[in-house]
């Protein structure tokens, strides 16, 4: 094990930190002491209580508690991530790895590089990993087992700690995958947040039909899934679409295109066009599941 | 147990027609007789061996088999069961119930109206229920638990025959819920026709994105479940789209609307109106589960 995971702390046990926590936990044992700070000390002392974390850490009152530790893990929505880095740049931190977990990265990066001092090594990653249950009570240690994990680092990465990020991600039982933020950002656009917005918008158009009632009745599995990221957390959804609005603006424009270009097909009402167009969507999804979920 | 029970034939034994196999099975065990008829004999004998129905009945050679038969159920694609209703109008059936289970109801029905004999009882039904796994495989006695399942009488039913086949949907564990043909279709197509649609089409746009190899590796369980209804039968879906083509057209504009509000809270960027759109879609959305999944 390496010495940089002897002394963790994780900014934000909820689903996702909660997650980590509970992997490091399995796979490193009693050699590793985790620190957690969660909204409110209640929170922390009932993650505590629970065995996620060993130790908390209050960020209001000792934030200095963090000089011990060798290994930071930011586990919030973006702009919690953003106030954390504002908070760690006023304390003297010495050597640390810094790691985030956010749903975009070329804002946090670019943040992380202009606040933090340069003997930190700051890496940013991103689990593709997720739930519409939040919080600690919903953390598994199987969350991330055969996700893709992307690892993103920048210029204020020191080299040597990447292989110590992709080892902790691996003993998570996730993929590490390396990406420049730019890219991640773009990708994650269709690959994730896009869909996070139709969920949304799938609801609320329908919720605003006069037969919602009707509609809510007879709805069933199809919407549920189809909706399923509609219930995840709002103000993490609005952080993303805020810090990765210009690729959400592209990716919604050429989603009303491919809207359109699909209602020329029911206009025109010619059935092997139409069955053709489901087709291609069956063949490139089951290939997709075949490929990365099976 | 009522008599039309007795013997029934199940036109169309894959996911829906298996799981109705079973359940019957399952609830009136050996008091009644369930025929099958399968896309070819080969997958027929296949249902039999398994189990999954009593007998095989060869629409193409032996049709008039069915006439022995008290209940009729025709279980496939919309397109499939506007065939077997042109069949069954050539047989003499006598007295005789039958229902479908196709995902469009006013097209099916007017077909009936015209197709069949007057003395036969026809009901179109809709359970809301389905799997991306086709094929009487995957057939389940729990597929319809606690899920809708739409009755839509017409001018072709008897009165009596209501209380009959919402006992067979209450037997097979469903929610029978009585509706008109027309709101059946305007109801469907937001509650589960939109869905099917938006699924492929999330799915096909991001296909074509020269960074999908890339999209792909990173996208998991969020884009797995949003995309779900991509993956299934691309005929059925045709069928849908071919059958309730004016509501589904209203729907998709109504999408493109809709979209363009977001995109216009995006150019905006104002946090609080994008949280309050993310929040509202999270409460319509918890609440519907609340209401229907809990």
């Amino acid at each position: 094990m390496n010495n940089v995971l002897k002394k963790v702390a994780i900014l934000g046990v909820g689903l996702i930190g909660g997650s980590i926590a509970l992997g490091l936990k399995r796979h490193f044992g009693s050699k590793i002491t985790i620190l957690g700070s969660c909204n409110s000390i209640e929170r922390a002392k009932e993650a505590k209580r629970l065995g996620i974390i060993d130790e908390i850490i209050d960020l209001h009152a000792q934030p200095l508690g963090l000089r011990s530790v060798n290994l930071i893990v930011l586990a919030a929505p973006v702009g919690e991530i953003i106030k954390l880095l504002n908070m760690l740049s006023r304390i003297n931190l010495g050597k640390c790895l810094i790691i985030d977990v956010g749903s975009t990265k070329e804002y946090i990066i670019n943040a992380a590089n202009q606040l933090l001092d340069t003997n930190i090594s700051f890496i940013g990653t991103h689990p593709m990993a997720g739930s519409e249950m939040s919080g600690f009570e919903n953390a598994s240690v199987n969350l991330f087992r055969n996700k893709p994990w992307l690892v993103c680092p920048s210029q204020n990465t020191v080299k040597g700690s990447i292989p110590v990020v992709t080892e902790i991600i691996s003993a998570l039982g996730a993929k590490p995958i390396m990406m420049d933020a730019v890219s991640h950002d773009v990708n994650s656009s269709w690959a994730s947040h896009l869909s996070l917005i139709t969920s949304s918008i799938l609801v609320n158009l329908c919720a605003k039909q006069k037969n919602w009632d009707e509609i809510a009745q007879i709805a069933s599995t199809g919407f549920r899934d189809s909706t399923r990221l509609a219930s995840d957390n709002p103000n993490m959804k609005t952080d993303i679409v805020q810090t990765n609005r210009q690729n959400l603006i592209k990716c919604l424009k050429a989603l009303n295109t491919e809207i359109s270009s699909f209602l020329e097909l029911l206009n025109k009402n010619n059935r092997q066009d139409i069955l053709e167009y489901f087709q291609h969507a069956k063949v490139k999804r089951d290939e997709w599941i075949q490929n990365y979920f099976s």
